[in-house]
């Protein structure tokens, strides 16, 4: 490959991190991300050495399924011209829409965020272990005015079912905008439904949202959510390892699902149904040992299935962004837990309860009549009754007790 | 005491059994349940003397406690005539409302049922040891049909809080008549709200159900529930440890939360505030190792405050009725967990999921072009096809592939 300009929106570093970018922008178009087997090569070689080797065929020995995995698109992109005129103009294009490649050499790569993605473990819902094991992105093509490691520093992400109840949403729309609130960054999906729901949330309380995408970041998913994705660029940002003109596809809702669960403190589900993506969300996060969250809702409805099953499965049951926060946040951002309103009887003995309760609503009784009907003995009556008119809830009259009158007192526990 | 006539609605025993059934019935008037030095008495002499001693004032050393504790009521009771004819009294009263008083001695005395009540253990919620030990009932008033053993035999609580949401009501109801259905007697306390829909929805699928109750069978609490309890004598039982005429009281209903709790399998906690009686009788449960159920509800309404936190707290979260018996009901008694329902693409792997996510809606592909846009080598890609076509998903075309066409295929996971 010969020397090329640079021509692309990023301008952070000289020409090494110029030609790194579109040797990256490069291969996120040559290999269907993740690719545990890319990762190892970029490690050992660097990222313009591996665009080299792949568009010559000639990676080092051990990388043979990467080529031919890889060799059709190499067919395509590297035996024209010089493919770095393809990833030049993909910069170009990204750029024209207020975006950029982030790659592991800038200044803004969330490495920190994707930290959990860098140990190697089994993936959920029977992804296969060697196809599946390097789980890092390379690159992460971004639209927004934000910087990506500050956009996810403390970052929670909220999911759920595309076709959510009134509640569901309502509830999106709520914890999303408690946590905007509370300088959170809300990551979801850019989905219908939960997803949108909560990306509104965040960007009606002031807040930063990201939507990860299983498609390319100038043709967001889906369609209809043209103007939110507007927004979002605006105040937050759309994210996605796929080269720009990439459709939407399962296996790319998927993977993004991985990046939404492990580049957050954690997961919280909103409302999801019986069979639900979002449980494959959850189960990436609890593999990598994030918090999983799940806000229960009626048992009556079917899009909160999924949510009883993950709380009954030993996932946090949350009921406001505070519940989240404690679960999620860092230590000492905790919400104080509510409590119990005080009753005037409560901390009394089971004798004094027993001696108040045997007032009558109105009159007056003497000692002996209490011990009748409270079953207790007058000593214990007498002890009682001194507590009770410490407390208020009886006083004297002449030789006998009564209850002191309030407003809307109880009758039954 | 003298010899009495038997006067009473029980008629099961000889002469002995009917002495012990007046003793009892007036031991219900002069101590009030719970005691553990009544029941301490009783079974070291039985009922009869027990009785006998304490109108004379005369137990045995150590039982001072109780005698000044039943002095005011035994100087009402034992001063005068025969004791023994206000307990004659009390069960012919009871008698002409079609009830009765069991006692241990009767065949129909649930002592399986009540046998958690045998441990001695610390009361929850700030209850005191001394006075709190013994927690078996010497003795049940009842008004109803039904053996007391054959209704507590297969039986579950539901209660929950006297002003629940209509959701929380509808809840109460479907998951009553449903545990009727299958057999299981819906115990619950009478109150308002959710233990009259349990109650409710028990009698209005056929089944059985027991109110619990923290006064006399005779003036059974709220009044409102007059035409309740009358269904629920006939096919059911109203049942209080407390005497005729006795009234409700706050510690009569924490008393009568503790039978709730213990004479059942398990309780259910269909919807409850954050301050709420509700919580008392989950403790019962707790400490008793029976389980505890509770149902989630939306986290925007206070009455599943208490059911979260429950749920928190470890108590079994139960989305049906069929979730009850899992938990409550013998073993071989299980319900069938729901499956998600399939989807053509299930199992799958990752790379025959890219293939069949690489065709276009309705065009057709070669396989050069699948390996472009799959990312897969073509040798893969050929693999994938045939599972793909084996599973119905694609067809071949000539020498290229089409996707089959299905109704409502989903795009997204």
């Amino acid at each position: 490959m010969g020397e090329q300009k640079a021509g692309s929106g990023n301008d952070a570093g000289g020409g090494g991190i110029d030609d790194a970018r579109r040797a990256y922008a490069l291969l996120t178009r040559l290999v269907e991300a993740p690719s545990a087997a890319m990762r190892g090569l970029i490690d050992e070689f660097g990222a313009v050495e591996t665009a080299d080797m792949l568009c010559r065929g000639l990676p080092p020995p051990g990388f043979e399924a990467l080529v031919s995995a890889t060799a059709a698109r190499v067919e395509d992109l590297c035996s024209g011209g010089d493919p770095l005129d393809r990833a030049d103009a993909d910069l170009r294009h990204v750029a024209r829409l207020g975006g950029r490649l982030v790659v592991p050499e800038d200044p803004e790569w969330p490495a920190w965020a994707l930290h959990p993605l860098a140990e190697r473990v089994r993936p959920p819902d029977g992804g296969h272990d060697d196809e599946w094991r390097e789980l890092r992105p390379f690159a992460l093509w971004v639209v927004g005015a934000g910087r990506l490691d500050e956009l996810l520093d403390r970052a929670v992400a909220l999911v759920g079912t595309r076709a959510p109840s009134s509640y569901g949403e309502h509830v999106a729309r709520w914890f999303a905008g408690d946590l905007a609130a509370q300088g959170f960054t809300v990551v979801s999906g850019g989905a219908y439904g939960i997803d949108a729901a909560a990306h509104r949330g965040a960007l009606a309380s002031g807040g930063a949202t990201v939507a990860i995408l299983g498609a390319g970041v100038d043709r967001p998913y889906p369609a209809g959510h043209a103007q939110l994705f507007r927004a979002m660029g605006e105040r937050g940002a759309l994210v996605s390892e796929y080269p720009p003109g990439t459709p939407p596809g399962r296996h790319r809702f998927l993977n993004r699902n991985r990046l939404v669960a492990c580049a957050t403190r954690g997961v919280v589900v909103v409302e999801a149904g019986l069979r639900s993506g979002t449980r494959n969300t959850a189960s990436w996060a609890a593999r990598r040992s994030l918090p999983v969250c799940a806000v229960p809702g009626p048992v009556t409805t079917a899009t909160s299935v999924t949510c009883h099953t993950l709380i009954r499965d030993g996932a946090e049951l949350v009921t406001s962004a505070a519940d989240v926060v404690f679960r999620c946040g860092a230590a000492g951002e905790m919400a104080p837990q509510p409590e119990a309103p005080a009753r005037p009887t409560d901390g009394l003995t089971p004798a004094q309860l027993q001696v108040h309760d045997a007032f009558p609503a109105r009159s007056e009784l003497g000692v002996s009549e209490l011990a009748r009907r409270s079953g207790q003995p007058p000593a214990s009556v007498r002890a009682a009754l001194t507590v009770l008119e410490l407390r208020e809830l009886v006083e004297p009259a002449g030789a006998r007790w009564r209850l002191v009158r309030r407003g809307d007192r109880e009758r039954e526990v």
